[in-house]
């Protein structure tokens, strides 16, 4: 009897790892497997001890020999060797996260934003031109639209590209230091043409912020006349990348280099758009932006795997104080402790792979014009932009709690979680800072939330808010069943039961979104009317519930995606495993919320304790399918290439245990002076009783 | 107006700088200054572009300069040069971190470890014939207590010591590959000799773990026969210490070499010690470590505060977005999510560095023999442990946030957080790892506890669990008070008064350990005569709850030293500032466990919203004295080093603002095409009107 002990019917379940690996990967399952191959190959990878000169040349050729071996090509059209398929490429890319972050992210500044960029934001012309070069690497690019002094907020960038007709030329310009274009990847060395976001003037009117094709170096890798830069130098990861600033003194370009789909300029200056609003023309000028979100959230994931495999593997071999036994160690992963810091991820990551798939077929949707309505791209928008930063930041916390799980050796090189770590920190604030991703999530909440309430007075929004204390509500809003079971008279069972109830989980989830966003809609309410500064400070006093809120969605949303796939799996045992998984998501969810649910009277007192009874009981139960449940991600050791799942450990306790065997089996193994004194003690006893 | 108003005579207090920093430093104020301006020496700092090697070999030059410069010498004795100051020698070191943390480690392993071991665990003959060498580092040495396969669970290594008695030697020897000695310092190239831990075997008994000097490297630097080793390579940061692995086989030493403070062997082969049990002799052997965990809290709170200086300082000059204006964007501190991120955590900090300042007292006490009584020696271990995790995780969560504040500039090596965080991470695993210190403690509470409740009946522990939920226990164990003042009606005013009660913010800390660890003890209780295996069952399934219990009491000390420093302070608006960050810290620690409060009717559904709107009342209340609160720190820019603590921001912010002033005087800004349409919207209006 070991210190976990489970059910012994649990035991009984097996899982189907075709199917459960099927379901990791989702609609694109080909690509990842395709793509997860040609990661293996040791040329792909990186020695850990490169200088970063040493670094950027080795990532540069292996974007060469992506290119050559044509694995970057499957978003772009049939006739420049592609195949249209915007789902299969970033499932693809994805997969280059285990073989090298470094290549991932410059591959993605060659050929999903400086490509993409013109691509989506160019015309057939600029496709003629550029394509084919920015497809074989011919032509390095640059994706120049961060600035030192505007990250987040593009519609401001200060660079200017002003037209003056009576040369047909625009004229980039960088007005000051902050204008300059900063963390560029290709900036700093091998980029020779940039996509520049710029503020669009002519005739004296500024119309937004568009992009413009500006070539910058020459053909020897020399600055042309009027561009100048700065190398960002080390970072804290991705040093493949050669990132670096640009800025712009008057430079010249054709008026043929505007990329002039959603918005054009006439030979003698007159500004044309199909899209009348500035504000939505230039949201969508940016949605080219999702697709670097939407590969960012299904690479998290992949890299939250990676790790798990990792510390789990290690967790199941590595033995650590023998708390049961007088001779054998205890396993680390049969400690409750270990269990939660893992489990409660893995559970986490499942969710992440999930959400990550349904993200990636609504991108698909869009992006392959099966429903590319202006409801559909604002819908992937929000919806990228709640997972993107779920799935960043998870992919964080686990790697960092994998690392540590597996203690010092967690921390050498050779098991890789400190350098995978050390390059996703900056996804968390690239491609969209995740807080400011937040907040547009949270903003689209509040839209929605009012639409819902338009026509109906001030009063009503704070009389929802007053019902919703009194649980009056739940008559209305469809939480009605939920009410209906609440009275479980403290019993343990019943409370369990109601918890495990899918429609209470999913009401448990929804409502708490609801009510946050509610309430900070009720506060905007009041000052409608005011001053932008009022209207603005009453906001700021409600930006961290914003958060919150927009936060619960992202939750809800993992939530959905994850039942979801539970429904659709066909295995009666593999289907109970990931149904007692999504409980563990769903329930250390709450755990981690309870003071919400409880003050808000969503989860009685008794309910929340057997819900965090019911937590530790889950993982283990779970922890005989934990090895299981990592290996059906389906990692080679080539890619995981780590110390740890090479198998040494477990050669190692096997050593150890044979040499005590034999030592004891021997009768000659010294004897522990404690053991010398319990038996003193004995004997002195028996002695005097005697 | 910006977007965080604050009231107006709010902004008229003035901090007095000299005290605060003062009472950050604590009692050895003087040898932090010193070793602070030290630490401004260029020469102790590195460059981020080194090899492997390279980082290695400065930092041995490092070390050189330390002792040259008479830096590290200050816990020896006198007569070697030394001050036996044991408290301003670990303020002191703590002060190494923003230098450069592997200098701090590496020094750490050769004065702090190795030297120490020398020092407390042998005896006059080997302080006189190796401690000279020593501190001068002409003997570079080894610290060999942890095995692969044995990490936090040092009783159980598996290296062994066996004395020869006919030729009066120990000999030294690793069994198995999982004995080997790893992630030692100084290990793959520095070290000459290692202090090794080892079961020491004589006359057939196994008497435990005792320091053995082992010499390992001759002259040359090549191993001594019998002695193998590996390199760890390339870690997650630290890579200037040469961290690696050391194997014996039957590697012989002189009886001599035996550390023999608290146990030694005679010519013949007869074992004696002055402590007679076994176990608290191990005990005392290994709390030589403890001045490792006290270093690290120390340090840890220090590098918090230099990346909250870093963006905090950023925060208040970089703008971004205009919400309130359409002129002037706001500075990213006016917002309350940020300032959320920020000063939370500086309260944190805040804390961090109050409560390693009592916990460097009690080390003293113990060290400089004011009382190094058993009793106080086991306090301090447990005050250790539970400060050790405390602090060590709060500075990589602190310097994550504050990396991820900064965005794009936060990744840059020159804005260090991320080298700062990456060396930092171990700090969480070594020296104790932090999870097993945390149960530790949680063995500790449950010991203190049942000793409280020694000689009564099992029944008792149950009936005071029952008790404690009909809140009838306030009226026994010292909360009377607190449920005094539970009658607040529903006003918001009341239950504010009643949240910033120092009598009542203590108890809810205090009760909640203590309610924890009784649920714990109760449990246990019904198992207590059952087997050991059924034992270990029932500790293992509320193992996590043991931990969570042990991180209430390490949250609770935190808040007995801020208050004691708040009592201190003399100066009136510092003293209100300080008490508005300690209720900032208990508050913000109370809203992450709201769920256990309020399941547990410690705190009700209202003033759980109080709390958690006071809390986003105290941090924009706070936000004026955001820079005076990390200036008070007072480290200087050779101590930052960071670009955005130079002033860089604020040259650009100043240059682009004078940019815009002088466009608008001028009257030739190019007008933006939104404002035509608004302007062309409103004249449609007033013609169809009028």
């Amino acid at each position: 009897m070991g210190i976990t002990p489970f059910p012994a019917d649990d035991e009984k379940l097996t899982i189907d790892p075709d199917e459960l690996q099927k379901a990791t990967l989702g609609r694109w399952s080909d690509a990842h497997l395709w793509m997860r191959k040609e990661a293996e190959s040791a040329d792909l990878h990186h020695p850990i001890d490169l200088t970063l000169a040493e670094h950027r040349a080795r990532n540069l050729e292996q974007l060469k020999l992506l290119t050559e071996r044509n694995l970057i090509s499957k978003a772009f059209p049939k006739r420049f060797g592609g195949e249209d398929d915007h789902g299969g490429n970033v499932a693809g890319f994805s997969e280059l996260v285990h073989a090298h972050p470094s290549l991932q992210i410059k591959a993605g500044v060659q050929w999903g934003l400086f490509g993409a960029a013109i691509l989506h934001l160019g015309t057939e012309k600029h496709h003629e031109k550029w394509l084919e070069d920015v497809i074989s690497l011919e032509l390095p690019g640059i994706y120049a639209m961060t600035e030192i002094g505007h990250g987040s907020d593009v519609d401001k960038v200060a660079t200017t590209a002003t037209y003056i007709p009576e040369d047909g030329e625009f004229e980039i310009h960088t007005p000051f230091k902050a204008a300059w274009k900063d963390y560029l990847g290709n900036a700093a060395l091998h980029g020779k043409a940039a996509v520049v976001f710029a503020q669009l003037i002519t005739k004296g009117v500024n119309h937004g912020v568009h992009a413009f094709f500006v070539p910058v170096r020459d053909e020897q890798g020399n600055f042309l006349p009027g561009v100048g830069g700065e190398d960002d130098g080390y970072k804290g990861g991705l040093n493949g990348v050669d990132n670096g600033r640009l800025h712009f003194d008057h430079v010249r370009i054709p008026r043929f280099n505007l990329l002039n789909r959603y918005g054009d300029v006439e030979e003698d200056g007159t500004y044309t758009s199909d899209i009348d609003s500035p504000g939505r023309r230039f949201f969508t000028m940016l949605s080219t932006l999702v697709q670097g979100r939407v590969s960012l959230s299904v690479s998290s994931s992949l890299a939250s795997a990676v790790g798990l495999t990792g510390a789990i593997t290690y967790a199941n071999q590595r033995r650590q104080f023998n708390a049961s036994s007088d001779i054998d160690e205890e396993f680390i992963l049969d400690y409750q402790l270990h269990q939660r810091r893992l489990l409660d991820r893995l559970a986490r990551t499942y969710a992440d792979m999930f959400v990550s798939n349904d993200l990636l077929e609504k991108f698909n949707e869009v992006f392959s014009a099966e429903d590319d309505s202006d409801q559909n791209r604002q819908e992937l928008e929000t919806f990228a932009a709640a997972i993107k930063p779920t799935t960043t930041w998870n992919a964080l916390d686990t790697l960092q709690e994998c690392r540590e799980a597996c203690g010092g050796a967690g921390f050498l090189a050779k098991n890789r979680f400190t350098q995978l770590r050390a390059d996703l920190d900056i996804y968390t604030t690239f491609e969209g800072d995740n807080n400011v991703l937040l907040q547009l999530v949270g903003r689209r909440l509040l839209t929605d939330y009012s639409k819902e309430f338009a026509g109906q007075s001030a009063g009503t929004v704070g009389r929802y808010l007053v019902e919703q204390a009194n649980e009056a509500v739940y008559q209305r809003s469809g939480l009605r069943r939920v009410a209906q079971q609440v009275v479980d008279l403290g019993s343990d069972i019943r409370a369990g039961e109601w918890l495990k109830n899918e429609e209470v989980q999913h009401e448990l989830l929804a409502d708490r979104v609801r009510t946050r966003i509610a309430s900070v809609a009720s506060a905007l309410r009041s000052v409608a009317k005011k001053s932008q500064a009022e209207q603005a400070a009453v906001y700021n006093q409600n930006q961290y519930e914003v958060i919150q809120a927009a936060k619960c969605h992202a939750e809800l949303l993992r939530w959905e995606s994850f039942t979801k796939v539970v429904h659709n799996t066909k295995d009666d045992d593999t289907r109970t495993i990931l149904t007692w998984l999504r409980n563990l998501f769903t329930f250390s969810a709450i755990e981690n919320d309870l003071g919400w649910f409880i003050e808000n009277g969503r989860i009685s007192q008794h309910r929340s304790r057997v819900l965090r009874e019911y937590n530790n009981r889950l993982v283990a139960r779970l922890r005989p399918y934990a090895q299981q449940l990592v290996d059906a991600f389906g990692f080679s050791q080539e890619n995981l290439r780590m110390d740890i799942t090479s198998g040494v450990e477990q050669q190692r306790q096997d050593e150890a245990a044979e040499y005590y065997r034999a030592q004891r089996a021997s009768g000659d193994a010294p004897i522990h002076e404690k053991v010398l004194r319990r038996r003193a003690k004995q004997a002195a006893k028996q002695q005097k009783n005697g």
